[in-house]
């Protein structure tokens, strides 16, 4: 188990080789592989600072979750991506709060947080590391914003339709309308509307708990 | 001038004291001051990497624009505010272009991006204050997301009429209803309904190009 962990923290931390080796043997005390099932809970708003959260396999969610139940989406993880937004105590301002599920059971490393955020103020690789993430996640979120507000939504749902046939390598998706209105921010009513829309036209048919996506070429 | 420019940098730059004299040279000989009149534009998707902009004085609004010339206002920018996002070159991946463009007479400092992320390669602190601005900026952004996503309309107009307020320090906005469609990523027709509505409540009066907050209490 310690092998593994050693192995995934060499080949997806870009600072690994800069650690002395007090460093790495804390980063490997304070860094711990855990398993979570589909559908469960991996860090939400009151769980202050799970830590960096790489992905060895399965399939997460990062989502905002509003007082009255409304969700969207954020990002989806897979293999060797990397969660910073757990990571709440690494931040200066913490203005938002994410929650993260399994969408499938997996596997992933946590790296605490609060020992992250030390090792960065005195190892400027690892200070790299944090900024790099937080670049990458910053230029996520403004793209996520354009999508938002700039798209309309007919192309935001056959967008997350062609995301999800990838995900799930699969053209028959077995997702509820309400599950697709939480990770577009919107409500179920107008996602089943739009998904009536694109079964008119051809692009899907629906059955119960399914969407067939029949137009693949139609729907990009 | 000069004098200006080192006082505008030892006050608002952290790392300014962790400079070497030739740093220090060089940063000097790199910023500029410039001056923008109401409505110019300051930085645009076309101008690639405008650099870090400390705004003087003034009033900047930074915003994304489709294709389609639908906009949404970001920030705004006052007194002391720093923009980072002109500076993309200091980012690794770019995938937004914002647009940056003076609301009020205003004059700022530019650092050239090129120069900024040179600096930061080799200089930790400079490393850290961009960051520490990308931190900000990303919890801003996903504040930005929980408005959009979140709040129902009525609500964003009434806080984006309590903002204005607040920067025109005037409880009469000489604003149009185009203009705020465009702050906030909507359409007229949704402004004015809205706008009615508020004044069928008695929270605002509108004449010609004029709204004039009457119940701010109840606005908020």
């Amino acid at each position: 188990m310690n092998k593994n962990k050693i192995n995934y923290l060499k080949n997806n931390l870009p600072f690994f080789k800069d650690l002395s080796s007090e460093e790495l043997n804390n980063l490997i005390l304070i860094s711990y592989l855990k398993k979570y099932s589909k559908g469960e809970l991996i860090h939400s708003k009151n769980s202050n600072c799970t830590g960096v959260i790489l992905v060895i396999n399965g399939q997460l969610r990062s989502f905002l979750d509003s007082s009255s139940g409304k969700e969207i989406t954020m990002f989806r993880l897979i293999d060797r991506d990397i969660c910073l937004l757990s990571a709440s105590c690494v931040f200066k301002n913490l203005t938002y709060d994410i929650s993260l599920e399994a969408e499938k059971d997996s596997l992933v490393l946590i790296i605490e947080g609060a020992y992250l955020k030390k090792l960065s103020e005195s190892n400027s690789h690892v200070q790299k590391f944090l900024f790099d993430l937080t670049q990458d996640k910053l230029s996520e979120v403004m793209w996520i914003i354009e999508q938002i507000v700039f798209l309309n939504f007919d192309r935001r749902l056959a967008n997350f339709l062609l995301n999800q046939s990838y995900l799930e390598n699969s053209t028959t998706l077995k997702i509820t309308h309400d599950a697709i209105a939480n990770h577009l921010g919107s409500a179920r009513e107008v996602v089943s509307r739009m998904l009536k829309r694109f079964e008119n036209e051809g692009l899907i048919k629906m059955s119960r708990g399914t969407i067939e996506i029949i137009n693949l070429e139609k729907l990009k």
